[in-house]
């Protein structure tokens, strides 16, 4: 059974099926992972339980999701001492923007790794990127996903070439 | 001697000169109160260990101000039970707007009374009429403080109207 | 019958869906009050006649919502000299940034504790924050609703432990 | 002695080295006016009873100028019949885009004619324009400065094709 | 058969269904007024030719409406001496921040009168009061529409107390 | 068979149906083009190796449009040496403004010809206006296309003469 | 004696510290140019008769700057055929988020090529490209001009390498 | 002789007074490092060419800064696979709101870890819990830092308490 090493921890559950991408990466790349629905405001008391507890259960990167005035990542920040990833979730008034500026602005001594608007899939591939750091089987696999990426955008490329991009938009409306 | 019933308490003591104002307006209503310097992130336990124990030692009302990701308002009302006030502070880079969503977009649940961008003489007066719900020296005062604000207003059109606006003008810019 | 402490004022009817929730709140902790729609504008003489006589009928807080060049809720607070609540209301064009910043920027002298955009519910909680720095028994309710709030978002931690994302995401979309 | 049809109002004496333009352009038109510090929220009553009382003293046209949360120019339009024009005024935190917002943003029903931040100079034109839809004088003044405006701006286009640019930024910093 | 003084002019048809709302309160008010679409850009001559002459034709208030760069209402204020107003239409990209911009900054000397975004209705109204400066009988219309305003808020709120805030939803949703 | 003097490429095909309307331009005017699907990030280096031979192949200029944080038309800009017109795409968190500052704001000494968010109709007239600057048949198709825009706005207000703006609208509606 | 082929037209006089870059940049690659100051709103009928016949006097590409409701690169666009570059000039104000986007939203069939606020040496260079396109005595100059800016860079690196960072710091303060 | 393991990267030396905080961290913490200057427009293939052998040369995290359309940090994730942490770095028209932007919106598969606007700082911290994922040392030196931060802020409520804030306001200022 794989340890667990990152944790995925969002505001509410309804931020769940944009931070479900960061889950799904974590498996796909085989990372040992948990996710759990804790809220910086509502559950501070439990919130500050697991986090203080994270790193000696073998924690070794925690993602967090949050919209609005989003204190989750940082407050985590504020307790643990390895890398937080933040994601800024997509709010209803105003787009985004108050997450992504709540999560990014940390000040001096209490950083937070933010990536961009509803960006889980990111959250998800930095991770594997830290822990690949120190782990060269992580490295290979995300040298064969840049490569999987990079085929599929070709692939496209030529797809077009051969059809026509009138052909192409009429294909991508099927 | 008083009992100490507002708390003001700032991220950084870089914010004390616009903190100050809250302060200042207290003393002049005779309200009495304390005041610290406490971050959200640098000194996570000391802040839970204080707001936990402030209702307790009769604290009804916590002024907090920060700037960027200013998490401090937000992280006291999840824990304190009475009226939070926040205090945006204006920031280097993006003029407060980041401490004023930061602040004011809080999760359904847990409310922070927001005043305007450096509005701390605000957050002063906020608590005052707050306290003043059930004191009624504190309203009559509030009530006489209103009074000499209006005459302060109604001096300048008076002076505007004797002096004539070129020679206002002159009289400001000695 | 229950004393009518808080007063629910919004600029149109429009804004009653969202309105609605801070009634709800005050109904839910049993805080006697009454509802009404006034324009600062359209009825500029109805609005100063009810507010003038609010702290006389004692009215202790007033929850004002209003969306765009959202004037309602500085009005009252230039006559009324206890606090006023501001909900900004999301608008069609700029989303409620402009009603944020028509409420939030009061100038020195006179607050307006605002709340995020279409955050009425906060308001009505914060009614009720002000209401028991001076009254035990809604203190009382108001640890209780936190202890709610708190279970409702540990148990989705628990479910999404014992389901899984994928099972969880799935029974989200029943 | 002329009648006075304009009147120019602003929200603090600090305003007026902005609102000044404006009264500096009725002043060069001719067009009779008055000057007072009003603020919609410190001065609640008495706004309202100059501003009740203006149509029948001959007033035709109100200026306003109001920074941050900027009622007053609303507040005014509210109560008075005819053209109110607003004018933002710059401020230290949002740059007056909270000012523009504020003023420009009316509900339907209560128009405020709004000028540019800052923009007083234009608000003092446009209420010259508003009389002279029915004062061919005025017309006529005016028609005569925007031929001063034009030979001014050619005049420097003629100065730069003489000079040379460097030479002409070199007597600019002069 | 009445004079046309108000004319009407958007830079697009796809502007009408929100233009029309200024045409519907000139018509109520018994204006004289035409519609005409012409582009800044697109029919630059048109333009030109038409704003000319509008003034010898009797046109004393020219309504433009844009968006985008919206310059179509401050190249109409270039060539027409009387009052031009301006009405930012709400753009698919930028929510009508843009054309607010482009239409409210302009330069000192050439003033737009600008209303908010989508703001037809108040750009018909606002040149009504325009008009009004010297026509009796539209001040006396414009008194009634007001008082007519208000008594439709006043009747909501009626309602609101006979019905209560869950029936009135409930009437509304029908 | 026609020389090949425009590239239009875009980040993701999902950009397709937008970057279209760059191509259908160009084929009204008879502009040899061809188009790509090439990302900044995900095939750096298949962007290198056509970027730097387009050149040598006649391309004359590149269109490139790309959303978020769009580095693609800089990226083809440090590398191209005539002109890379960008065309920034609408994103679902930001309206695309973040695509536009990411486009426009290039350093000194690298320019990208800006176009409007999704103005990629612009983006192919800028290319065709580009070329006519050494080809007079594509300057009198230019000249023609401007007429029959110009047409087609005249016969637009032509129409609502005929109909009046409420007929018009109906048989918008149809 | 060279051909004017480039003119550079602003706003404001005022602009000329920032527009002088793209002077700077012509005449260092040796491109005939000419500059004028010419307001779109203030000399209407200048601009109109000077862009009108630009194109019978051999220009080829105008660039234009301006700032605010910077309607003047749209309005020379509307009447010029070829290229036309726009400059957004920083504002007081807005810090050219204004000029910006009054400059870069133009409606489809009238591209402005906009560079970043102040660009204007950006838009010097863009000219150069243009130019470039059929002319291979500029290319040359533009590849010489590519390298000495790299060149400029990496000896940059090189010292920085040689010299540490603090002591590079120091010697950037002396 | 220490590992080079972190390299800081900017894209113009004016960075360096901001970036040099990450370099002073870095320092502190014993990390082994490197400072370049590189422009990912200027000095294309020179940022290529090192960013394609730095992992084989031991780095394992790249700080890269940048302002404006700050494509810096975004074209080094598209050519390095270990984590790349981007400063958007404050400008002089947009605040570094277009820094930001650029930097933080990175598309799917491609991660910037985005810290805030000149928060060189932070990311300097954030490059060593990368770094101590991995190494007990660095670990421990990180919690001996968070106890000094916490140290320094109890210090300063400790004199606030002693010397009362009109007192400390005076000794600031000294």
């Amino acid at each position: 059974m794989k340890n667990v090493t990152v944790s995925v921890i969002m505001g509410s559950d309804s931020d769940l099926p944009i931070m479900k991408e960061a889950l799904d990466v974590l498996n796909d790349f085989g990372v040992g992972n948990e996710v759990l629905v804790l809220s910086a405001h509502r559950t501070f008391e439990a919130t500050r339980e697991y986090v203080m507890s994270a790193e000696n259960k073998g924690i070794k990167v925690i993602i967090a999701g949050a919209g609005g005035s989003a204190h989750l990542p940082g407050v985590i920040a504020a307790m643990f001492p390895l890398p937080v990833i933040g994601v800024p979730i997509k709010t209803k008034s105003l787009d985004g923007l108050d997450s992504l500026l709540s999560i990014v602005q940390m000040p001096p001594g209490i950083p937070v790794a933010t990536v961009g608007i509803n960006g889980a899939k990111n959250a998800g591939l930095l991770a594997v990127q830290i822990l690949s750091t120190s782990d060269q089987t992580l490295a290979k696999k995300l040298s064969d996903y840049k490569t999987k990426q990079k085929d599929s955008v070709l692939a496209k490329t030529e797809k077009l070439k051969t059809l026509g991009y009138k052909k192409y938009l009429h294909s991508q409306r099927l």
